[in-house]
């Protein structure tokens, strides 16, 4: 619990600078515990692409998720360095050799185990070259983006035990799936992205057979570990899903000007708030107008300078990058009066 | 000019780490050019928001701009730590008196000129009390964000003077006008704008009329200081506009996977791109299909995974504020072949 070092009283969430990003406390664990109910120890892979955080994976690594996913190199070192590198998943393409031997290094120092996702020809040469002992073959079940064929995964993982690497198994993100609002769209189209997952892990092999996300954590049984990040602390996005996990983010921010048509000005905007799945929400009464560079106007509620008011982001991962920290607090919901637990550094920024 | 440690030889765009945040030393210089033929010396106020780079705001001084607006305290800390303090303006308005007293501080030091915009009483109260000396009264000219209504301006600016603040002047920023497409309109507001604005200013005295931006540039003759910032790069948004500045900024990224249908994925996404005002837009031939947090995914061109692809951001700003740096270099039309000139950190993000 933070204190303020004159009194020695708690630090609120109303003694921050604006804009802050505050994270409900009682929300995280509640979320955590859903998750590790359906999806206990290993069978949760949490991607730390969602929070990029290593405070925050501790709190999962507590829990008993003690392997991870990652989008870049940064994370995975990050993640080494936090001690939490016990099996980390670089599930995604690189072909940059400089940073991949990065993490062969990490490896061969004995501080991690370092898994890298290959899909094509030009990754293997290069996870091989860059003296990384450990694959998985990425496969394409329907969202395009990375990840070869289904029909060509057996050919990749051939070439990739060729070139000396060990090939644990296979992984497919259904992403398309991911936010299909119809239950009955999204199971469907899941079985019919893990059909393709199952049938290239027929011709790959190995033990690991890893995918999915927040959004069908309980409708894939398929993947026997689950790349699920932003449960902890979901989003707009997410919450239209009707999922067991709570909101529990928001980017606090004041009113620095009321104007005369009754709107009122928030301290932060596009520079505090991912934009790409829409506006944020206010938390409690009133309406966002728009969002500019440093500032959010917002209307259909009558607020007064100083005073502090929270926007729930529609997206959240690319909210929580452009924050230096994650200030977590024991009742979000209490505005300024909610009392700091814990100051977090969004460590795993950038790539 | 960069150099390679080992050869000697130039750093190129196609040795960086992806993604990477390109700007072409060339348009900046012609761009910076234009802009001071319209407006020169300090009938330019640039808007260091735009870039928060302090090693971009040196080139600007140098072009004779030695006056310059913020949108943050920590945007003027920076300017003056970076020497370039001469004259600057928060054109926004803060209220958080632990944050204003160090700006206060910088001009008791002698580091710096600094000039806070108020608009309300509480503005005014907080300026006073952290011990700022002088303030512009930002005045509502039509965009529903910060400013005064134009007829309370005058009582805004005698209860300013009433709490021993030297009121410099006014601003108003007509921000519902800056990317309005069709000219006729743009400057059909721009004068119902700067009415407004001239009314407050009768009001108010002082030698300082600020406002307007890039898209006002040639049409806001009411201002005796422009505060425009995105015209020394631009961006799609604005490129819309037909203005005589280039397009000069991009992420570079690599291809690191290419898909069954002929789609490519980058390695740049939205944490990397600016999406409020749309998807990007890729240099040379191909269209974006989508963005994912740390992805793109582009179709319409034959790419092999490994290949540089650039993506001209829609919005400049944000854009900026999630890099850690700005590689100068000598033509960024010429993709990986383009030479550092210069690497810039963006050392004013955050707030």
């Amino acid at each position: 619990m933070g204190t303020k070092q004159d009194t020695g009283a708690p630090v609120k969430a109303g003694d921050l600078a604006t804009p802050s990003l505050l994270a409900d406390a009682g929300v995280l664990e509640r979320n955590v515990a859903t998750m590790a109910k359906v999806r206990p120890g290993l069978t949760l892979r949490p991607h730390v692409k969602a929070f990029k955080c290593t405070s925050l994976a501790a709190v999962l690594k507590e829990a008993g998720h003690t392997a991870f996913c990652c989008a870049t190199t940064r994370e995975v070192s990050g993640m080494v360095s936090a001690g939490l590198g016990n099996d980390l998943l670089l599930a995604n393409e690189v072909i940059d050799i400089t940073r991949l031997a990065v993490l062969s290094a990490h490896v061969t120092a004995g501080e991690a185990r370092i898994t890298v996702a290959v899909d094509s020809h030009e990754g293997i040469v290069a996870a091989s070259a860059a003296g990384i002992t450990e694959v998985l073959i990425d496969v394409d079940v329907g969202m395009p983006r990375c990840g070869c064929q289904p029909d060509e995964a057996g050919a990749v993982a051939d070439a990739a035990r060729a070139a000396g690497l060990h090939v644990r198994g296979v992984m497919g993100y259904e992403g398309h799936m991911m936010h299909e609002v119809n239950r009955t769209v999204r199971e469907a189209g899941v079985v019919s992205s893990m059909s393709m997952l199952e049938s290239a892990h027929d011709q790959v092999g190995g033990d690991v057979v890893s995918g999915g996300g927040t959004g069908t954590f309980d409708c894939n049984d398929t993947v026997n570990e689950l790349q699920a990040g932003s449960y902890v602390l979901m989003d707009g996005d997410y919450a239209r899903l009707g999922l067991p996990f709570e909101e529990g983010l928001t980017v606090t921010t004041t009113v620095i000007s009321v104007g005369g048509g009754g709107h009122a000005v928030l301290d932060g905007g596009l520079k505090a708030l991912a934009m790409d799945s829409g506006p944020p929400e206010v938390q409690g009464n009133g309406k966002v107008l728009f969002c500019a560079d440093e500032h959010t106007t917002v209307v259909g509620s009558s607020w007064k300078v100083g005073d502090r008011v929270g926007l729930r982001p529609a997206h959240i991962d690319p909210t929580i990058s452009k924050h230096e920290h994650i200030y977590l607090v024991d009742d979000i919901m209490s505005g300024g009066d909610a009392e700091l637990v814990e100051t977090w550094p969004v460590d795993l920024r950038g790539w």
